[in-house]
């Protein structure tokens, strides 16, 4: 089931490997303006390049297959894809029988019988949050003037990110992060109660994103800790404004007005240059393993905009239930 | 949107303070036992009595309304009710414009434009879970041999829960919890890539739970902080068992046949008997409040058999989807 | 799956002879006024008790659950439930072992391995279109000003309805009927092309009526006899209006402005006086069978009113997508 | 909402003038045999070229972009591309003050204000079958043994549809069709009680095809003139065989074991070459309209293979829903 929403709906599909990956966004509004030059930036953010970056690099066009016309969103289904170009997969294909500890590969191999696309991690590949950035380009118009950030704030247990990388490098290992994400300027009374809480309908998405292990809104685990007298956040103005945001924006499962906070944890990268041990399934023994192929060190590094374009989606389609979506680009 | 599921699907219905809150589940299996009796434990431990919890009993029994036929389900919809009895409306009334800190109130007004039924929360009062946790009763059948456990292993910051309690009731203060749950005996495969994987289904029914503000899945946040060489579970057997199991059992969004391990952070109660300050919505001004009703002191003493009903609900739903739901009952 | 709508979304429950059936409406935005007596007229439309009806009289009197607060909707979930009082379940106990012709008795006994309530034709049974018509009673007030009415046009082939109950009841046998349904004063645009077509939407909800077996729009079944030159509708207006309606009020599945208007074909009821041959799934052999109990001779005369609620409800569900539903009650 | 489908999910996408049409198809269990080859007979029997077909031809190759690896699907989302070729634009663009009776551009207008894809009809045009017919491919290998066939049984009001063609052409006119579809082999038990019955899910996919008007199922819109003791078909064997099939293969709204039949109703084309009057939104007026463009003169003679795809759809979902779909391909 590779779709998500309610009235803005993301379908996700493709391969590592395979022709390319794309999504579809259904339930655009008509009118939007989306040229190919307003993707650059954040599918700039995504890609590699940086230091801790996988060396494989793909110039990650979009093609705007449907769904647009005269440089305007049509009201019909937005699909867009990212062909593969630069793709090794002779890498992967010794892997088949060892499953890499901390990837998909053994599961995978369960749950499809083995019929899988397995090079480069296939279908579970993180190339294809390419589509959630590309989709999240358009959500953010939606949601305007409502404005997101996303950052990270640790890597590898340390605030000081460029250090921790190069730690990383020289150890040949990989290290996880954390991200924070704020959205500012959201109206009050956006979410549901229960299922479709704001906190429910946002860790959803959120979990979707490779590698993300963990999320807490407001003070999150800190407030397990906390007393109700130092939680609870002081309403001072007809508006919802509070004096602490110890909530993270959300009360009852619902926006308060206030800026929606929350953080999440990225776990290491799995794949290391290190030696690991695993099972061999063609043999049933535990072998050494070397895992060749183009790795990020730290995946966390380009997760921020993957995050942000993830709440710009939910955040959207929750104003448009609400139908407050600015169409301001008409 | 009131309701949660695939193939198993809970939808929920009531007030704190009207004729009564329920569920209806779809999509239960013609012919499992089911009757009365089962539902006596785990209602038993939601209910309050306990010291911090609230004085407000209820005998929460509840009326087999429809889907069940001779002790059994039928493969009709199953609806369940809970009449409410002790209820105290007047302590509500005078709260009306001065919305409580950490509540709901605030939110609710200004989203359903006055309309909503303010008294005890409404249909936002933790009193609604009574139906998810008799839903849970169901599921937990239906995933045998499957096994939850959820259990607070942290109160007040502190793991000795009976003497945070205690200071808290002298303090007249509230405080929160971190609950951990297990299931094992899960089979490899459960879940799907992306949108829904288990984390994103686990943490979208997790966070309708009332308080909860966090999940972190096997190692969670503390993955953040791990290298790749550390977190990663080597596999042992052809089963899938790893030597570590730092994922919480799941890869790739899927269940790897390792225990599913997560936590939760669970607010403190936002009813206080200590002084606050809040807007007072009819002056406009921040005045004086004192919460009167009756509440617990920590609802993370209750909440561990919701996680379970919870847990339960969505894994019996993606057991469905994969159709390894046993009918040992039949 | 016994729920329908995206945003006004209905959830049906209960049995013929169990303790009651219901629905839960979810989506109804806060504030519309909703009395008890509000669902008189249109309950006792669907009642029972003119000639050709079945002799089983319920009062049907609506049980607002949840979901109301001061006599006006709050915008939780509204659970109204009718009691089953007027059981005369030992009518079918004898029944079991011979399904009844045209009825759901075998299949449901095949489908639910035989665990299903039979009594009455349990969840499949008729009377849980009364849970449809209190739900349309609430989405006729959506829709203000829209106009729904359906009326039979014939009954047992026979534009004289009486003369034809009058010649069935003689005969002993049971007749079937058509209804046309037309709605007035819907605005253009409601409706999606391909799957959520006006007609998609509309015919889905209009078969989940027990015993409707065709659906047409506009002129049906004869637009196949018609030349293209015959059958399109000359534009005449800026808003719309059309020289002729043979389209039934809606193009490329979205509704042009003109009345919707479309007939279906409701069989004879199954359940007949006369003796009938049919399988003893005991014995494996044909066998004489006379079926007892109390029925209606012509469905059709009571199901006007369920036609109105399901059209009620399906476009109340594609106004709320386009947001045009007037919120006059408030 | 361009998707349908609850385990067996298609989603559509595409224009007629734009870059292609296409499908995704998600939820296809891993495994299946498919080839470029095996898309060859139903794209050619749903191509133009036949003698009433238009002549605006496309080579209708798909590109199989997604879900397939070693010509087995992998369980991963199936994304199925037509890119457009033969397109002649100008023809349209003219039309746009100018909205032709019959099709969706004026309801298309006002719903997306304007900023739709006109061209050909856009979104709205019958070249999205393509997309079906497609997925119908998969689908009918899902429902092994299954058959479905359906055929035009009557055009412009006559069994001799050559002849009927000839006079159309004659009268430079279009005429419309009567399509029988039948479906063999199908186990007892598919479909839901009310909202997912068989002819709900039928109807409802059904009617997304373009130009469809009327659907019944068995003896139909006949079935309203029977008596029940016509009606009703007595059961004859333990697999529920019966005497007659006036049901069309359903009771209750489920499946019973005899063959599914269901007639649809396809209206003239739209498009004539005749002049007509229509209203110009610019001037206000009604004037004299000729559509050029290239057309079929009679929609009916390409759609049974889509009915067929449609229908293959619809049943291989409740087949995954019942866990029925054979994988003799594997």
């Amino acid at each position: 089931m590779n779709s998500f929403g309610r009235l803005l709906r993301i379908g996700i599909f493709g391969e590592s490997h395979g022709n390319g990956v794309g999504i579809t966004l259904d339930g655009v509004p008509a009118g939007i303006s989306l040229k190919f030059a307003d993707f650059k930036d954040d599918l700039g953010r995504r890609r590699a390049g940086a230091k801790g970056t996988t060396p494989r690099k793909e110039a990650d066009l979009p093609k705007l297959l449907t769904g647009i016309f005269n440089d305007r969103t049509t009201g019909a289904p937005l699909t867009i894809l990212f062909e593969n170009k630069n793709v090794r997969s002779k890498d992967y294909e010794k892997l088949r029988e060892m499953p890499r500890p901390g990837h998909a590969d053994f599961v995978a191999s369960k749950k499809f019988g083995g019929f899988e696309d397995y090079r480069g991690g296939g279908h579970f590949s993180a190339r294809l949050t390419t589509g959630i950035v590309a989709a999240g380009v358009v959500a953010k118009k939606l949601i305007h003037p409502v404005i997101i950030e996303a950052k990270l704030i640790e890597a590898g247990g340390n605030p000081d990110i460029d250090a921790a990388i190069d730690k990383a490098m020289e150890e040949q290992d990989s290290i996880g992060g954390i991200i924070e994400c704020r959205a500012t300027g959201l109206p009050v009374g956006l979410g549901e109660p229960f299922f479709d809480s704001m906190e429910s309908t946002l860790a959803h998405m959120i979990f979707s994103i490779p590698a993300v292990k963990g999320i807490e809104f407001g003070s999150g685990f800190k407030a397990a800790r906390m007393k109700g007298s130092e939680h609870n956040d002081n309403i001072l103005s007809m508006d919802g404004k509070t004096e602490t945001n110890h909530a993270g924006g959300i009360n009852g499962g619902i926006s308060n007005g206030n800026p929606l906070v929350f953080r999440i944890a990225i776990k290491p990268t799995s794949s290391i240059s290190l030696e690991q041990e695993t099972l061999n399934i063609r043999t049933g023994k535990v072998e050494k393993l070397k895992v060749e192929g183009r790795h990020d060190l730290c995946v966390a590094l380009r997760a921020p905009v993957i995050v942000e374009a993830a709440t710009a989606l939910v955040l959207a389609d929750l104003m448009l239930l609400e139908q407050q979506v600015e169409r301001i680009n008409v």
